[in-house]
């Protein structure tokens, strides 16, 4: 592949020209990676639910034409200068936040919100010189946080490249970028659950379902899922989750109908759904002594947690994560491991695949609420 | 001692009478220990703000006559039926909250908030029978918190009885029975600051003064003392405490005033003051991605903590603990061994000491804020 390094590569993207407008495929050209960076072959992208956010823009200031994706797995066209950590060939997971291995977020065991390179939404241009790497017909088209992968080729800076096992499925392994490492990380690195106890989890999406797989994975006994829609326990079931709570079937707040259901309350909580309501019921549904309750779920600008400080002083723990606590280029390689000897089970949140001329097909199956994770093939 | 096993103890004991008024030493009639007692000839005990609350009664269904003290070191004297791990002779220390070794609680490894014996400050009466150990002339004199340590002799359940080694002076560990081993473990089992690490400490009491001794011992380099009275950070120096904010010197939170001067926030928080601003604080100065923010402090029944969940979601952790998270019989034996290594420094929070006959005086020097701990010793 590298007859094409230090050349502008003309490839097929997916454009979003305005707000909510179906993506278009468009061809692009994708400028060589400068100091820093790398250039990617995309070989397999999937769609989550932060893309359709942003490229609805009700939320955020719009940035348009831009083309999304953050989830992905690839092969390394070329690295620009100074790149060291990778070479073209290498098999690769972009990721929407990165690892610039010298902040002291970075140097710390117990953070990965990297300074240099964590995730900004806002931003649609590289860091290094603020310019894009793509453009059609000269006029530039933005990046989405530093990775948009729905295109045949992408830039991204190196910190967000993390190096796997060439042996893994990329098609597989590719939703380990963002939704599944962030509900999975938040049960096995955070909330850490110990074999035979009881984990609840609010929000049954792709991340719920992740943060019961961790909970699975952890030996957790009793795993309780926690959602408005009754009809997700049947595909639940699959992830481990093998007790539910809608809270509508309920007339008191479901944390007690959780702390009733387990003589006191569960050992760990997780909180995927983003609602302040159900942040409150995730922490006062944690038992008294030992209990801990992990935040995931992104709430409103201007919710307020709140709850009785007794609560806490009985000995619960509240904690938050971010992309569940994985330092992408330090961890990813090993939970493609875990997924490569079976312990994690990556099969069961693919649910659609679609070519990538019919990229469209993937946000229409998210909108309805019918996939959990569709791949979209780049090569057909 | 063995003499008097099984018989009625006729000693001296400071009752109160009624709320806030001096306690008067009468002769008191202490009956033996029931079945899972013990029977303690107190040598020394101290004063601890928990005791000078109650006493005054001004937020709770008053008790009187009672016996207060809750922190003490003694002797056995004799043992109820049942008893096998403690024998008359050894040196024990009396703890206001117990250890059943039964419960979930006391089976889990993280929590010691022992079902049976958590400290119940209403109850005047022994578990084992609802009556009380103590009278005069036939009249019962109530309990406190099952310790009763203003007594030349009293009846504690042998759950709430540390056993420890008997080369240790009971008039310097006698004060681990409360408020010293709050602080300290609120710091060193649950904050666990890393050597090298910052902390801040909120309120520079008796129980604050102990998490910084904790962050001391743990090897903190920065401990920021943070109270609304100056004069304290003096005193507190002894305690390792290096650097001093009383919010009222600035116009904007102390949190924001924390996070200036630690590039960020600490790295690990402790809270024992009780007001909900200082919680609030506490928990938001600590920096995000690995902050650990613990709460101490008894808040009002009608505060409520509250807080932006992005402050969670960033990778910052709140935790409540109570009684340093230490379990009572398993653990204090090891905290005084730390103190006979010479890694835990006792003498400098013993500020003063009184005879038995003069224990009012304590009461005196505790409400003037000018003593940290004072022994009052029980045989002059």
């Amino acid at each position: 592949m590298s007859n094409t390094a230090g050349q502008v590569i003309k490839c097929k993207a997916a454009v979003a020209w305005e707000a909510a407008k179906p993506l278009v495929i468009e061809e692009v050209e994708v400028a060589p990676p400068k100091a820093g960076e790398v250039r990617l072959k995309i070989l397999y992208t999937s769609l989550c639910h932060t893309d359709v956010y942003f490229w609805e823009a009700k939320g955020q200031t719009p940035l348009f034409p831009r083309i999304f994706g953050h989830e992905a797995g690839g092969i390394v066209e070329s690295v620009g200068e100074g790149v060291t950590h990778l070479k073209p060939g290498d098999h690769a997971l972009p990721v929407f936040t990165g690892e610039c291995g010298e902040c002291p977020h970075c140097k710390s065991e117990e953070s990965n919100m990297c300074d240099l390179l964590r995730i900004n939404t806002d931003r649609g241009v590289m860091l290094h010189d603020q310019e894009s790497r793509f453009s059609i017909n000269g006029k530039p088209i933005y990046h989405f946080v530093g990775t948009s992968t729905f295109s045949e080729y992408t830039v991204v800076h190196a910190g967000c490249v993390a190096k796997i096992n060439p042996e893994a499925p990329l098609d597989k392994v590719c939703v380990l970028s963002c939704g599944i490492c962030t509900g999975l990380g938040a049960t096995i690195n955070v909330a850490k659950p110990k074999p035979g106890s009881s984990v609840a989890v609010f929000g049954l999406g792709a991340v719920g379902l992740a943060a019961a797989e961790g909970a699975r994975i952890s030996g957790a006994s009793r795993i309780i899922g926690v959602d408005l829609i009754s009809s997700r326990f049947e595909l639940a079931k699959k992830f481990g989750v093998n007790e539910f709570v809608n809270p509508k079937d309920h007339n008191k707040p479901v944390q007690e109908v959780i702390a009733e259901m387990t003589n006191g309350g569960v050992d760990r909580s997780v909180e995927c759904t983003g609602s302040i309501q159900a942040m409150i019921s995730a922490f006062e549904c944690v038992h008294d002594g030992w209990g801990v309750a992990v935040l995931v779920g992104v709430p409103s600008k201007d919710d307020a947690f709140k709850t009785h400080p007794v609560n806490f002083l009985n000995e619960r723990t509240l904690k938050g994560t971010f992309y569940g606590n994985y330092k992408p280029r330090t961890d990813l390689p090993n939970v493609v491991e875990k997924y490569m000897k079976g312990e994690l089970e990556l099969e069961k949140f693919i649910t659609h695949t679609v070519p990538f001329s019919e990229i469209n097909k993937a946000f229409d199956l998210m909108l309805k609420g019918e996939s959990i994770r569709c791949i979209i093939r780049m090569e057909e």
